[in-house]
């Protein structure tokens, strides 16, 4: 299986699919192709958000910067899984997410000849290197989308003469948010852990903005669900299930389906309105006024 | 086979996806994932005119108001397809449509263990569920893809052990337009019975409010194409194969690929324009006026 | 393997896909359903774009002004590659990049009982058509998916009894630029061709407009990349890599994915800001002014 992503719109990620098929029959997947645009960090969200549903697969995901793409392409397995990406850091959020520790993430450069040519690169490396990949992993399990284990994997990208293992790969981090709760005690780690008293603040921080400028925090939901109000650095804000919840314009904080505080705007964008972007800090702290 | 329906966008079906690819090997393939947001209506009014052109599958298909789906998730066999969604209507018309007669048609619940969680209701449990159903077919027929009949769907439907018959699912029903014809008989049905006079007027409903805001009627294309003007709720509008035959911003009334006369604004919403919104009714009126 | 393609959006094309389903297990690949409304010229590009991308297989393209498709449907056999299409030019142009030369492209008609039906001709003319001659190439390679030589699909189509053969197929031609150089000599051809002195004009045409409103044109994105500045129709305008290198509502020129150069607004629509349409002439020179 090759799971495709991009922010390519259409038709693009057709030519990718077409010479994948000349290279290999495994079934090809597409997660989104209307990521934000040269965006690697919303990237690195969506993929770690959604990969880790899949068995194992290669995994061709390009976003970046710019017309075309002009960094090295970089492989990274995961367990059994492969990730091929360019060398922005896109690649380790969901690499992580997929194995069962960092001791199974390695990581490999493939040389693109010539960067700032007016090549398509999806079409001319990432793709054909997913698809030589899947190829070779076609050959060692006997049949296109069979699934050879982390060992298999390893073992077969390594035996990739053109391959060359990557000593410091470009990385991105989601951090996790500081909880702090009634007793006093501030607690770092996801808010699951520590003291179980009432949360009087959570120091978040903008993970990504989606293609609608919903701004999505690392935030979970749980801190926030159930709740009618809350501050957002300051400001009194409704907490809300629906955008209808609210008037048009007008904002308010949801849960996305992928279960972290959204600073959304009803018909419009919350990235503006709250003034917040990818890797800004964002205080919440829950309030119980009834107006 | 399995059909994937949804208001989510993109990348949240990819996630169903692969938690589907985690129980079997069947085909996936997606009807669309961008419907109206949270109308059920619209969705049962585009998969019954869908899902009739497949062969015998398993169709999962979530449109729900509200984050995430609160209600229990519905399984519904109709002939030897099976629909899974929310308990909200929206599977009852293609049911209908894809069985023989209403004899053909069980449905089943699944109950949802928390609604209110934070999960996300579309991976966890209605992907979950079509996969389920779909590998225990698989079985039946002795492959992926393959097509039991009737009565083998019915009985491994029965066999499954948390399905539970649905006495009374939620249903949502498309009435048909009421033609009245010169010879002054006023006809039910769809407007092929009854009397040969010329056609007077058209009480018909609004089926559905398409994302680019057309106004979907249930009034049949053939009463209105050909024609120059008809009045809709007594305002002259002209008929027009294209969107450019008016001015930008100008109403007009087309014929869908759906076969259904539409209330269309070019470059514009029609159902702020019409005043139309989902079952509503609405009056056509030829008119042979020459402006 | 079947390709799909149109400017139906969704979820018309399932339509098309459940129809197929019925007659051939082949695969079916998305190119896209969102190419521009009723523009047979930019499908023709795109597709002349995509399609050489892929192995042999059966391409069902359908684009064409006005509700529903009021031509007959064409077949065209380019090499071992079959496209389905509306008879109005949009499968000349990738025949012809599909094909190794002129005579290894070979065309019939499959007469529409009633054009002007409210039949929807994609799921009830050219989806059909297409699954009937992939289910007919399924046959000669004894497999779904199998890849008949050049020679076998032509004796295929040929057996097919409602097939007659077109003697004057719609066409539409993308003309090549014309580019002047400094030591005088005015070449034909790609700009890779003829004298190697400076470029000092380029003579193109627009080749297609995108749903961005991007204005792609037939000039190699060679010839203006690495420039700071080109003139546009006589008016200075900036060469960026990405549409952020200017303000909002700004114009400027970039080479797209598909290598050539496109005339685009940062957040706004090109061909409205360079009153550019599909076939004008737009002329380039390099401008080395520094402002």
């Amino acid at each position: 299986m090759i799971t495709l992503t991009s922010d390519f719109g259409s038709p693009y990620p057709a030519a990718m699919k077409g010479v994948i098929r000349r290279h290999t029959d495994a079934e090809m997947i597409d997660v989104a192709h209307d990521l934000p645009r040269g965006d690697p960090r919303a990237a690195a969200f969506w993929l770690r958000f959604v990969l880790p549903e899949f068995p194992p697969a290669v995994h061709c995901a390009v976003v970046d910067p710019g017309v075309g793409t002009d960094r090295d392409a970089l492989v990274v397995r995961a367990g059994a899984h492969v990730i091929v990406a360019p060398d922005n850091g896109l690649a380790m959020p969901p690499a992580r997410a997929l194995a069962a520790d960092e001791s199974d993430v390695e990581a490999w450069t493939v040389a693109v000849d010539d960067p700032a040519s007016e090549t398509f690169h999806g079409r001319d490396v990432f793709a054909p290197t997913a698809a030589r990949i899947r190829a070779a992993l076609d050959e060692v399990s006997g049949a296109p989308n069979g699934a050879p284990d982390a060992d298999a994997v390893a073992e077969t990208l390594a035996a990739m003469e053109d391959l060359t293992p990557a000593s410091d790969p470009v990385d991105i981090s989601f951090p996790e948010p500081t909880v702090e709760r009634a007793e006093g005690s501030e607690e770092g780690g996801d808010g699951e852990e520590g003291g179980d008293g009432e949360v009087i603040a959570v120091d978040g921080e903008v993970l990504a903005i989606d293609r609608f400028g919903n701004v999505i925090t690392n935030v979970p939901g749980e801190l926030v669900r159930g709740r009618d109000w809350v501050r957002v650095d300051g400001d009194l804000t409704p907490v809300a299930e629906t955008f209808g919840a609210v008037d048009p314009g007008e904002r308010l904080v949801t849960v996305g389906s992928h279960g972290y505080a959204e600073c959304d705007v009803n018909d419009g964008r919350g990235d503006g309105a709250f003034d917040l972007r990818p890797g800004d800090s964002v205080r919440f702290v829950p309030d119980s006024v009834s107006l």
